[in-house]
């Protein structure tokens, strides 16, 4: 069988570690054939980091058009994401885009339209899914062993970055070059996993977001989410790239007890009696349902992008299901919308949030924008350890 | 030296506790001599249970009037407390009040005013105030070792009620007899250690109640509160009678680490360096301060009513200072009361809330009432095991 001809497009911090993966061969059924950057530095290191026989883009059009590629790889800066999958989709290329999925849902859901029409196959880099930890998180919500959800809660702070982090490039941290903070950036995986392992969607969402607080940026830094469901269950979202030591600490609470993942750990309290069964027939004031402390041995894996990139080509080799559909891409992107939005209007947001009143809102940020960055150090960053 | 002579009013799950404390001469330099109830139930027990001299009155007046007391232990419902404290401060008697102070702080000031112009030992049963992890936690904040605190989280949800502990007495979670719910009861101390451990009182709330969410209950059995403090500090506080097994969690996130307590224990992420300086000085984009972890042995208490109690008597006798000033219970309350007016107002609010306002709405809240409490059973719970 023939090895499924791959290019990446965007060659920063998360491209050039996608250009390695394939070219060190950890991807079965693919080969890296082709790469498209504008920046001649990350050129030059592209051709001292390959091995095989790369081919040099150094335009879009000419690179998904001329390359002969099958599938590719997108990890250009988050606002052209919709706008080069939806041209590779045209062209009848596989796409797989890192996340975010863009930076507004509006062209999102049209990027959406266009993977269905090409019937290639579309995944987002949502590597998160692939931890086992999510994984076993979401097999015991959605096997009903959690019972109906109460609350959830995530303080995702170990995302840390000092000011030359921000400082690294011109677009960072911007509403014109990334349209966000830590929460598009930094959080998004958990946004994504918030959702995707309890199988909830925020109906509503109040929020406060603090811009620039703890650097010289012009976008958030500090995130406080207060959400509610459909189901009458509430949640907290906590982010900030502004502490050390960060916490990574997501409790899930349900009818049959609660779920606490953190330390890369899993535990689950699980009750021996439904709790509302309990309140029903309990009669005597200050008692509680009995419950078991279940420690759940499982190996977390943060850097799961060889998993994604793997599921990926798996499936347009085979058919098999994607981990990451990147149509699923626009569920934590409408969550970070709608936190954005309602940070901004200081009020109570509906989720989903209009995607045109939205994209009105980001541009008039942008084009009232007057925040000028200082000391730009153009450094593409090693992304080991981050995810 | 003669022994203090004390009364305690109130004969309930608390009062019940405090009564066998001072009978059981578990209080160096006090004796109980009499007691006020005007439940003959509850007359009966303390008959059955009490091996000294103890007076029985059934009217307070009577009670602080001829029992010859020189102090007392204020235990009725909530509401009651300021009044019969300030009563008993005109016969210039020694106070110590259950918490909450009062159920709103129009007249808790008035009573801060009598106990002031008393000179009378004021004291509340803060025993959290107490308990050692606090007290390290408080001296790790006021030492200046945790740097500049920027964010405070308070998951308070170890603090489960069936159905039947609110049916044990009519008074029990109605906005006329009680005044409240989780947020006036169970959390009380935790939002009085909240303020005291931090030396931070929040500027301004957005919370959310939920009233009667997991009980046939009219108050509120869950909250979500987001407070922002003067020096730009962001905080959240969780609490519920609605979950089990449930979490008491606090994260201090400073300038110079973070303090969790959790499990009865207390834990320091101390940074070698101060985050902030960090951020200003370092280069190469990932990076991040180090850090030591250090788990400091503490014994928790969480029982500590004799110390409190010891501690009011001590300050009687001798003049020493008391670690739960009765003055001190505003504000706790001023938390309490500015987070039920924003979620009645479903707004944001200054703290401190105006006193009159707040009066006013929870009169709206009483006399509007239609509730009424299916199943009473005037049963006297066992306290053990509760705070």
């Amino acid at each position: 069988m023939n090895l499924i001809k791959v290019g990446v497009i965007g060659i920063g911090n998360m491209g050039s570690s996608h250009v390695q993966i394939l070219d060190k061969g950890q991807i079965e059924g693919a080969i890296l054939t082709a790469i498209c950057s504008s920046n001649e530095n990350r050129i030059d290191w592209v051709k001292n980091h390959t091995s095989g026989d790369v081919q040099i883009f150094r335009d879009e059009e000419t690179f998904l058009t001329e390359s002969g590629i099958d599938a590719v790889v997108i990890a250009t800066p988050h606002y052209s994401h919709p706008e080069i999958a939806i041209n590779a989709f045209t062209k009848g290329i596989h796409v797989l885009i890192e996340k975010p999925a863009g930076v507004y849902t509006k062209n999102v859901l049209e990027m959406n339209e266009a993977a269905k029409a090409s019937e290639k196959v579309f995944g987002i880099m949502y590597n998160q899914r692939a931890n086992p930890l999510y994984q076993i998180l979401r097999e015991l919500i959605h096997s009903g062993k959690l019972g109906d959800i109460k609350r959830t809660n995530w303080i995702v702070t170990d995302t840390y970055r000092s000011q030359s982090y921000y400082d690294s490039s011109k677009w960072r941290a911007t509403w014109k070059g990334e349209g966000g903070g830590v929460l598009l950036n930094q959080a998004l995986h958990q946004l994504d996993i918030w959702q995707w392992a309890t199988g909830l969607m925020p109906k509503r969402v109040n929020a406060v977001s603090s811009f620039g607080k703890y650097h010289d940026i012009e976008v958030e830094d500090e995130v406080t989410a207060y959400v509610e469901y459909e189901n009458g269950a509430t949640g907290v979202f906590i982010t900030s790239t502004g502490e050390v030591p960060g916490t990574n600490r997501l409790e899930v609470v349900g009818d049959l007890g609660k779920i606490i993942v953190e330390n890369e750990e899993l535990t689950f309290y699980r009750l021996t009696q439904s709790e509302r069964e309990f309140n029903r027939l309990y009669k005597d004031g200050f008692g509680r349902p009995e419950y078991k402390k279940i420690d759940i041995p499982v190996k977390s894996e943060n850097a799961n992008h060889v998993n994604i990139i793997q599921n990926w080509i798996d499936s347009i080799i085979t058919g098999s299901p994607l981990l990451a559909p990147g149509e699923e891409g626009v569920k934590a992107l409408e969550i970070s919308n709608a936190i954005y939005l309602s940070s901004w209007l200081n009020q109570t947001v509906e989720l989903p949030v209009d995607p045109d009143q939205y994209y009105e809102k980001l541009q008039e940020k942008i084009s009232t924008s007057t925040f000028e960055k200082k000391h730009v150090t153009n450094n593409t960053l090693d992304v080991k350890g981050t995810h």
